[in-house]
């Protein structure tokens, strides 16, 4: 299991994603971020490319979409937060998106 | 634009929804459903059916997916709530799910 990030390395690993449009969510130690696309199609596009790597990954975003918006919340349910795992899949998100 | 459903008519379209576990949703004029699948494969593939069918129809969910676990509300924002876009929508969902 990886373990949940804390002290200095989480600063270290968070703070490219808090400048990345990334927020920290309030009462849990989880991030999300919400991207806007052109339209319905490039917002489930984005979603399915996003799919994809999560599998492969084996480490699964908590998402919603309404039309062109998706919402994403990432933590790691194992750790009880926030681990590597979380940090690896929002790089991998923002590249896709 | 679609008509909005009222009265007997609405009572018709819903009621078999309303046996098949979707709900009314509470101070809102829409109707909501929450999918169970076996894995988040399953599930996704299932949201990727759906939204070809969506986009078909030119009418797009509210969702959010959780690992395994796909919620879904419609409603017709242009009508200001519950048209047969949803109802439409709906039935073809429960028959890709």
């Amino acid at each position: 299991m990886t373990g949940r990030l804390t002290g200095d390395a989480r600063k270290l690993e968070l703070s490219p994603l808090l400048a990345h449009g990334w927020s920290e969510v309030e009462g849990r130690d989880a991030i999300a971020k919400t991207y806007e696309f052109g339209d319905f199609v490039s917002a489930f596009g984005f979603m399915t490319r996003a799919a994809l790597w999560a599998e492969k990954m084996n480490h699964h975003p908590e998402w919603s979409n309404v039309y062109k918006t998706v919402e994403v919340t990432l933590s790691t349910h194992d750790a009880g937060g926030l681990t590597m795992k979380d940090v690896d899949l929002a790089r991998k998100m923002d590249a896709l998106a």
